[in-house]
């Protein structure tokens, strides 16, 4: 049946119910774990459902940062050393990729099993088995005022990845990568290409 | 064969393949059409993939604008109005979502053929085939500094949904809604979902 929700519908609900809707309204997001290296050479890892495009020249991708303790290790690091990586997870990896979302005394890689790759270019830790490997510097941080989160923003500075990922036009295949999307914070799902549409013209 | 792209390397690309390779990278995002009236009473409709969670109470979204024509009519409407609505795109109507982005001259719902539909609640058209009609008032509009686009946030005014996209969690279940995604600006992928995972603890 056809409801409507309404905001007061919404500020009345249960925190975690609350929660759960409006994480995963907006629909399906890439899942991607962002690797980190602290001053003291601890690396991190961390998975984040809002990495972004920003801008192709510079080539810009961001994401969001919530101001809790556990992402605290991943802006520190990428603050102090001025690199992240960031990494697609796919179904082959998921599980462990969704438990670095818990609070470790340790450094994710060992507690989750991932080993680490390490680049000639970057010190920052990549994720060795994911398909999609983007190396970046540090740029810009920003405040979002309406709810105190963080826009990072940095420059690719490499991507490592399979020749055959990229089609004719230079875009990258999902369904060659295996790279799996997030619908909220916690259900996964698998991608399976319908087209790839020309850019649109008033005339077709 | 695994290749490494440098910033040299994207820097020198023709424009086109390093616009299609960087859009892509970030992997998959959601396909959402946003609907807006102007003050004269012109509907106005847009596909974007940029739509976003950004805080749970108050319930917020937000998109990515860039500074384009096209965009500047959604723009100027979500100022003028102070509403718009996001509305999930699905493998049923994609090819005309797509077509949102070419540059009309008449209201894109005429120029597609999408129905609009309107709440008791709100003047911004909703779309009226969609599985998820979000209806949200304008909130915030910030300058994204390092490319010049601007976060466009909006406070979540209602919901209008099937009951039954909505697990007993209230998670929304994009297999029940068939919301598709979007690699890039233009290959579509629809969803399966693989797992719900339960939030993460370390003794896990």
């Amino acid at each position: 049946m056809i409801r409507e929700i309404t905001n007061n519908d919404i500020l009345s609900m249960d925190k975690q119910m609350r929660t759960n809707l409006i994480n995963s309204l907006s629909g399906i997001r890439p899942a991607n774990l962002i690797g980190t290296i602290s001053k003291n050479g601890v690396t991190n890892l961390a998975i984040f459902n809002s990495v972004m495009h920003i801008g192709a020249n510079p080539p810009l991708m961001g994401f969001i940062m919530r101001p809790t303790s556990v992402e605290r290790h991943t802006y520190n690091n990428i603050i102090d050393s001025g690199e992240f990586t960031i990494n697609h997870v796919t179904e082959a990896f998921y599980k462990k990729a969704h438990q670095t979302s818990a609070r470790y005394d340790v450094s994710e890689f060992n507690a989750t099993g991932l080993e680490p790759f390490y680049s000639n270019n970057l010190k920052a830790p990549y994720v060795a088995i994911s398909p999609v490997k983007i190396g970046l510097s540090f740029i810009d941080d920003q405040l979002i005022k309406s709810n105190n989160t963080r826009l990072i923003i940095g420059e690719i500075e490499e991507i490592i990845i399979d020749d055959h990922s990229l089609n004719e036009d230079n875009i990258l295949q999902l369904q060659h990568t295996l790279s799996i999307g997030v619908g909220g914070l916690e259900t996964y799902y698998s991608l399976q290409k319908i087209d790839q549409l020309p850019y649109a013209k008033a005339n077709q």
